[in-house]
Formats: C-alpha cells, sequence, structure tokens
C-alpha cells in the first residue's frame, strides 16, 4: 500500500530519509524570527535536522556519532510520543552550525550511522527491546540523556515497561557498572510504556551488563508474542 | 470491517458525527455536581461537545465558525495525544449555552463546517501537514491557540516534526507575517510528533505564507511515503 | 501473523501472561541500587510487577483483589498514554512484598482475575467504554484512583472524551452516588482521549449509576462506528 516515496525537486532542504521512518533536513539560513522563537545560539545560522517517527535511542546514538564527526553542536533534542501506536517516543533532533557544509554533514552521517544503531532493537507486535553501547558517549547522548561525557555509555530499555523493569535488575545484577538514570512511564520518558536504565562504567562492564539484559528480555518479550526480531543486524 | 453506525434511538444528548472521527453531543441540562467539577460559568447550563479521535485544527476552525454564528460560548478545548496512533491529537471542545437550542446549533454548525476545514489536512502513511487560514479569528481560535481575536489567522503545521520545522522556516521567509507562537514536541503540544507556527498580520500575506509553506510541505512529506492527499477539498 | 508465544526456559522472574497484553512477573531479591532509584521501602526485598499495554482499569482492579488476597501492598501505579494506537493507557503496577512468595501470588491472583474485569470493557473500531465495581475498595484502587478505602468505588469511562462527559453527566443523574474526582485529556489522565468520572457511596446506587451510563454509552459509541463488545463477559 506505500506509494514509493520520492527526492523532492527543488527543496534544498532536504537531505535523505532512513530507517525508522527518519527525515533528514537542513536549513542554511534560519528565518531570524524562527531562529529567535526556538531560542539557538545566534552564533548558527545553519541547523540540521534529523526527525523520526520510530525511535529515539537510534537517531540518538547516530547524532552523537555526528556531532563527534562535524564541527556542530546539539542545539536541541526532543521526544514526542510516538512509535506509529506502539510504546515508545519519535524524535526530534536539531544540529547548530556556523556553515551549512557542516549542517548538512552532520545530518548526513545521522542517517548513515541508523542502520548500525537500530541494530539492537529487537521487536514483536506487542512490544520492543532496546539495547545501545558505546565507549565514549558525546554531546548528544549528554544533551539528551544525560551521560557523562568521554564514558562508556549503556542503555538498557524494554517495552511494555514490566519487561524493561526487569532486564534494568538484570543488567545491575550481572556486572559493575554504575547507573545514572531510571526511568518508567511517569518518570523522564514521554508517557511511554518503557522501563529503561543507563549505565556507565569500565566498558566491558557496561556491554556485560547489556548482554545479560538482552538475554533475559529477549524471552520474556517472546512469551508475550512472536519471536522479536531485529531489522537489521546486531552490533553488541 | 467497519458495521455501519447508527442512530442512536432514545439518546437525546446524541446531534450527529463526522469526518474525523468527531462525535457531535449536547447536554441540556448538565448536572450540577458535573458541573462545578468541570468549573463551568454558572450561567451555562447547557454544553455542546465537540469530540473526536482524529485532528485537532479541523475541529478548532470549525467551532470557531459556530461560536461567531450562535449565542453561545467556549469553556474548554483540550487537546488529548491520539490520532489512533498516528503523530498528533484529538479533540474534545465543549460550548456553554444559556439555552439548550444555541448548544445545539453550535455543534451542529461545528460538524458541518468539518468538510471544510478537512480540505488542508495532507497526510500519506508516514505523516500529514495541516494548513488553515481565516481572515478573522473568532473565540474558539482565540482560547484553544491563542490567536489575536478578528484578526487573520494562519496556522502552518508538519508531522513529523521535522517536516513541520522547515515549513515553519518557509512561512516566515515568504510574506510579511508575524508570528504568535512555534510549537514542537516538548513545547505548547501534548507531546505530539509535530512542529507548527501560527502567524497572524495582513491577510493576503497570511495567505501566501501558507501556500507556500504547504508546497515544500508536500514535497518533503512525499520524499518519506505515497503522494500526500487530502480527504476532501483544499479550501486555502 | 502472530506466532505462538511461549514460556520463557530459565528466567525465574516470569509469571505469565494475560488479556490486554498484560505481563506478570516477580523480581525475588531486586538488586539494591535499582530498588533505591525505585524508591522502594527497604523491607519489601521482592516485587511482583504487572505490565500491560491495552488498558489500565482492568489491571487496577484485578490488582485490587490481589492486594486484598495476599501479604503485599502497592508500590507503584504508572500509566503510560497507550491501548497500541488506542484512546488510552496502558499500565505498570509495582507490589511490594518481603517475602517472594507474597509477590508471587499477587501476580497470579492479578492475571487471573482480568478475565473478569475486562468484562465491562466495551469497544469498537472507534473508541471503547469502561465500567468497573466493587462493593469494596482496596489498596490499589486507593493508590492509583483516590478511591476511599473500604468504600463502594464505581467507574463510569468513556473514549472519545465527549461520550465520557455524556456518560458522568448520566450517571450522576441516576442515582445518588458521590463523585470524588472527574478526569479529562487534561486533567487526571496522561493526555488520553477519555473522559470519566469516579463515584463512591451506597454499593446499589453506585451500581445503578453504571448501568444507566453504560446504557447511554453503548448507543453513542454505536453511533460512531460497529456495536460495541466486550472481549469476556460483563460482571455488572
Amino acid at each position: 500500500a506505500v506509494e514509493a516515496a520520492c527526492v523532492p525537486a527543488g527543496v534544498t532542504e532536504f537531505i535523505g530519509t532512513a530507517r525508522g521512518h527518519t527525515i533528514g533536513l537542513v536549513i542554511a539560513n534560519v528565518e531570524p524570527r524562527l531562529h529567535e522563537k526556538m531560542g539557538i545560539d545566534k552564533r548558527f545560522r545553519s541547523i540540521g535536522i534529523i526527525s523520526d517517527r520510530i525511535g529515539a535511542g537510534p537517531q540518538i546514538m547516530a547524532a552523537d556519532e555526528a556531532v563527534k564527526a562535524t564541527n556542530t553542536e546539539i542545539v536541541s533534542v526532543e521526544l514526542p510520543r510516538d512509535t506509529e501506536g506502539g510504546a515508545g517516543h519519535g524524535c526530534l533532533i536539531v544540529f547548530g552550525a556556523e556553515d551549512v557544509s557542516d549542517a548538512r554533514r552532520a545530518v548526513e552521517v545521522t542517517l548513515k550511522d541508523l542502520d548500525r544503531t537500530f541494530g539492537d532493537v529487537w521487536g514483536n507486535e506487542v512490544g520492543y527491546l532496546e539495547l545501545q553501547y558505546t565507549a565514549r558517549a558525546s554531546y548528544c547522548l549528554n544533551k539528551a540523556l544525560g551521560a557523562p561525557l568521554g564514558r562508556a555509555f549503556g542503555l538498557i530499555l524494554g517495552a511494555p515497561a514490566g519487561i524493561g523493569l526487569v532486564m534494568c535488575d538484570t543488567a545491575l545484577k550481572a556486572a559493575e557498572v554504575e547507573p545514572f538514570a531510571y526511568c518508567s512511564p511517569s518518570k523522564g520518558t514521554s508517557l511511554t510504556n518503557e522501563c529503561f536504565i543507563m549505565v556507565t562504567g569500565d566498558s566491558g562492564a557496561v556491554r556485560q551488563s547489556i548482554i545479560s539484559a538482552r538475554e533475559v528480555g529477549l524471552k520474556l518479550l517472546h512469551s508475550m508474542g512472536g519471536k522479536p526480531q531485529t531489522s537489521t543486524v546486531s552490533y553488541i
């Protein structure tokens, strides 16, 4: 029922699309009154935009790589209640740049990295798990989720929320990691049906904690429906 | 899979249904303790109700015409996170009236006007745009969205939010309009996946700004999926 | 398209699943740092978990019976915006217990009682009604919804919200009941498309008020789509 999508002719803002119903856009020269209403630092004439309906973690992880690789800053990360009727978030990330080529590059890097960062989103018709890992968190993870800069970062998340809660417990029992935030439907989420924990610490321990939680989460989610699948390839 | 809907026998509150899964209802004489809990002005014995699952803008625009045409006031406008798994809002509008015939009339006018006000809601399987225009905003637009009374009003909205953001920029560059509000997933929405701007100014400029943003928005939304369609007929 | 769900091997936390995409879990010995982040009373080493995507009322009602029947307390009740694209909530309930067998028992009782408590959830493709009744509210209804302990309790709810509003009015006109809360999309809900009222009083009056509201609600919901059905058997 889906017609082929098209590259829009004559829309200079368009960069590309990617999985998760994600679109990448650039505004070379933001209109001054919009710039002001958005509260953007005056230095950044140009902005890069990542917007999607399915997922927030994969886009934030990919943008974190982009901000490492380009001369941009993260202006804002907003998390609508979305996933197209699913249990979680969508995402709107805005990069600021003094030069439009930097904004464009940041958006391109993000779109390209999504194949990787969707690798440990495992879902079935009832819910999903999301696991994310990096050895060194950068400015997007810091801005969006409070991750300590330059340190290992792990996200352990399950939906519906009860599965996430058991995964959090498993993750902390599995390895000596440091949990810096615990979120649930009424705390730290946009009223989503998720529980998750974010951890830092020794990078080996962070990975171990994620892998243990994933194993339990996959079994629990399977108990509610089909065998959970990833849409790309697991990277952790 | 949808059975034929029916006109409910013996339910005096029922007025009718309309597109957007909208129902129109009237309570001739609101039960006193409910009246108090709702915080309604004592003058209004009767209330008219517009409630829907898909859309808020079209219902607010139509109710704005209704409040111009009838002896009613807008008591409240509430915007659930809805659209049946889509990216946006549903709506609950309550009209207050001293006489039940006024409340009834306001609901009837609103239901009838929805064919028009859905005219510039353009959607595909990934998201939608919404454009609204009136030469003279009245009490519902003022109460719900802060529109200046008696002046031209334009709404420029896109979902997912990144498309809306580019549309906002385009609208302000296209004509000399005055933006009085900018909303995004975490600001001024019910955590929806939308960005929108609301503008006032010279009525010709407001129209021009809307038309330019619509053109860009349609191309960007098409880049994510099928060709965006309206369910009725564009009116702007 | 749904593969058979499975009982997860070697996951000691798993208790069972039930209607409403509900899962029941137990953690015998919550990891101390998670315990602290969740803000649970130190006495409760063990927790029972009820988590679902569809519905909050049925799970809360069933957990209310469970807390009467077991040596547990309700630690928290959280209500995500969910129902898988529907108009309402999901739910995450956490029981605290000093002994894991108590936590397990509370979860088992809740899962089993859901066939009953879904009995007066009536839906079609557009919305739903929910009616709940107990002669004696206990600690879960008290914690989650503010119901007076030990007294009769009635919940009268409709979605989309306008139908709920008319049901609230009908309920209060039908019998001498005491409304202790009125909730709507922007007040007392997680931005859902629902209006509901909660009542207490003489148990016969509470039942009468629910039954009258249900009759009107069923007719109004039918006016928007198919004949509303319950997935189990009405109990009120």
